[in-house]
């Protein structure tokens, strides 16, 4: 055993300890009243990483700081790793559905839980650990190392967006690695070749210009909310399909292969249904479970509201109802098209007794990565060495916008390797890491880093 | 003019003050938080009522208090009255829209605004200063009365309903007389002598048994933000009617007598238009504004929430959807069929991808009155003295669950005298009473109380 992986052995009850403290600061960052916390936890991770050993900074944005950090003291023949992490977090709400207070770290039967546990604070901090035993337990790195923290990523990656293509000499690497996507199980690591891209939209529908009593105008007045529900109704067809035209136009067509690779890693419906709790699967019948997440579109309602939704009932016609849209996009739809084919749309099946609006919030590109290249080969040989077993590539149905920039501004080849597990409650109350696969992440990590070496 | 008329002339800066005092109190019943306040809106009552010189008690329920008061002493041969009024009041949200707290009454340009001020705080307050003038200034009444007033006419009337049929001893009267209504203009009094019923509803909406990441699971769950749409948007045909099978089976035609007395007081377009603020009139095309209003059934959307409201986004795929709905209905619907063809209906479209759910949240009746009887004669002959104009007779589209009530359980005839104005902004911010309609009111029913003596 390499002297790095013995000291990750020795240090691992401090790693868990000092991710708990990361854990404790509540980033979330698309709701603007959290805006100092996103910046603490900002400069805890700058504070963290000079305490290992790197030069690193805050770099401030019009949006949430970015974090800079860089060992480059490996040489000019060895290669250069960019990290990728998001430090940010998904808000809480619904927060009556948590167990334990989402900010406050709680261990319960191997998992830590709290928001941000595996997206994407637990799996970005596996990298710094890894670069910790590396330098504490050998002295240097076997590849030079930068890191790349954003604050946005679960608010539409601006400012790193903006970030990256102005600071192509800063980021230059040989590599990129992405540590912000799960497995289906301990002893299945899954490496990542294709992501969605994702625009989010708000939908306005006005009525009147403000409440009324539904007595002395119900009948005459076509409510809002009700007028919302008609065209939302309308953004899908009867089979699940979305019914924008020309929505479809720039997918690229699933050949003979990818299907039969997506079939390797099928989308099990027990398991679909243990975990989602709905009551039947619904989307596009002609395509699998696995290709719907993959490979293929969606236009969902992430939110609607208008009018009265308080405890009682109250008779009024509301003045205004709002729907909170987005897409999962796929290879080679553009987000800017899309947003203009459903805001055309919609446009079109408004009725004149009511004024709608649809306004674009975000969008961030897909990503399709070769898998036939020797960082690619380096991760296989890692995932073995760390978690005993061959990692299975695929497709991914969540966003991580700023992979597809590195790709397209730096050149640079994106390694997703994901240290958590399909179950550990993203996005949603209850999020969890599973310790044992932090542990094994770190183990994994430093593995990569010396195959990286050892290909170049 | 007689000694009451002049005394509630002298004191009408005080009476002001007093319904001010009424108003600070926010007694808004269908909001379980405000239990305390409601009661001590009936305290208030209780006493203003004793100061006044009636014997008046507080009457407890399993939901919020009744008040009762009397003055019997006018003999046996003169009429006895029974004034209902609430002192409840509606909900106060959108807050942010309201020019003023709603809860600390303000006047500008003659008007007192505040919730309440109009529904029905400001016109049950003019029956109480009316018989305040008569017994002060005359030393009696000329009728006997009774006061009844409840705290639950936002919320569903439900105490006052077991409260009549079980003491109709109690309430016996001639006449039974409310001011909770309106007129179109200060020179133009009305009275009504239909109301529309009402049924109150929530539908949920439940797919996932928690809250989904929509990058992981989009394109195989059916969203129940998406599917309560789907669902409302089945509610109603493309023309505005009410799509529920049966809807309309038991709805009384209109002949062309009541057609015509209707386009007697036609809902003018412009003034529609300049009221509402919406685009253009909805609703079913084959009866005008009016009938659509005063004789016609509704199905409304108060209410629609699921997902994530807040600023900015969140790629959720929410758990649930909950939509508050609501019908007028109006003579010979019964609101429990209605509940349940409404109920059968959402079962048989609710797709095998959700669950849905139908609750009844309460129901009130319609009301349809004789417009030829003494005491609506008597209603006529005071709004003249009052306003110095005659009344025209009306349907109106809101409910006033217990005058229904009083008809069919202690078989009295009910005059439905309004004080307000259709601008009063009820049920909305902004929520006001005219000062001038105020004191004129007060000038009407002293009016109206010698007219029904005269006439027995």
């Amino acid at each position: 055993m390499s002297d790095a992986l013995t000291y990750a052995q020795q240090e691992r009850e401090r790693f868990k300890q000092e991710l708990h403290e990361f854990l404790r600061i509540p980033s979330i960052s698309t709701d603007p009243t959290y805006k100092e916390q996103v910046a603490q936890a900002a400069d805890w991770l700058v504070a963290h990483l000079k305490g290992i050993g790197l030069q690193a900074e805050r770099i401030d944005t019009d949006g949430h700081p970015l974090v800079y950090a860089e060992w480059l003291e490996a040489g000019d023949d060895a290669p250069t790793v960019l990290i990728y992490g998001h430090y940010d977090v998904q808000p809480v709400d619904p927060i009556d559905l948590w167990e334990t207070a989402p900010f406050e770290p709680s261990e319960r039967e191997g998992k830590i839980y709290a928001r941000g546990a595996t997206d994407d604070k637990g799996q970005l901090f596996i990298h710094l650990k890894a670069v910790e035993a590396l330098l504490k337990a050998e002295g240097r790195l076997p590849i030079n190392v930068k890191f790349l923290l954003e604050g946005e990523e679960e608010s539409g990656s601006r400012s790193i967006s903006a970030f990256v293509p102005a600071n192509k000499d800063k980021l230059k690497a040989d590599v990129c690695v992405v540590s912000d996507s799960s497995m289906p199980a301990p002893d299945r690591p899954k490496i990542l070749h294709a992501l969605r891209g994702i625009l989010a939209m708000e939908l306005h529908v006005n009525g009147p210009k403000g409440d009324l009593h539904s007595g002395m105008y119900g009948g005459t007045v076509h409510n809002p909310a009700q007028a919302i529900a008609e065209i939302v109704a309308k953004l899908h067809n009867e089979d699940g399909s979305v019914a924008v035209p020309g929505f479809y136009d720039d997918v690229l067509p699933l050949d003979e292969e990818e299907r039969a690779r997506l079939a390797e890693t099928p989308e099990d419906l027990a398991e679909w249904r243990e975990k989602t709790g709905a009551p039947a699967p619904w989307g596009e019948p002609t395509y699998s479970l696995r290709e719907r997440i993959g490979a293929r579109p969606t236009l969902e309602v992430n939110g609607i509201s208008g009018g009265y939704t308080a405890e009682g009932f109250k008779t009024v016609i509301p003045a205004k109802a709002t729907a909170k849209l987005s897409c999962r996009l796929v290879a080679k739809q553009d987000a800017h098209r899309i947003y203009e084919q459903i805001r055309d749309y919609i446009a079109s099946i408004t009725p004149h007794t009511v004024h709608s609006e649809l306004i674009m919030l975000d969008s961030g590109p897909w990503a399709l990565i070769d898998i036939n290249t020797p960082p690619m080969q380096a991760a296989v040989k890692a995932y073995k060495a760390g978690f005993g077993a061959e990692p299975i590539f695929s497709r991914e149905g969540g966003s991580i916008p700023i992979v597809a920039g590195f790709q397209a501004e730096l050149n640079t080849p994106v390694v997703m390797m994901g240290f958590g597990l399909d179950t550990d409650n993203l996005h949603a109350p209850n999020e969890h890491m599973v310790i044992d696969q932090f542990y094994k992440g770190i183990d994994t990590a430093i593995h990569f880093y010396k195959a990286l070496a050892e290909e170049a």
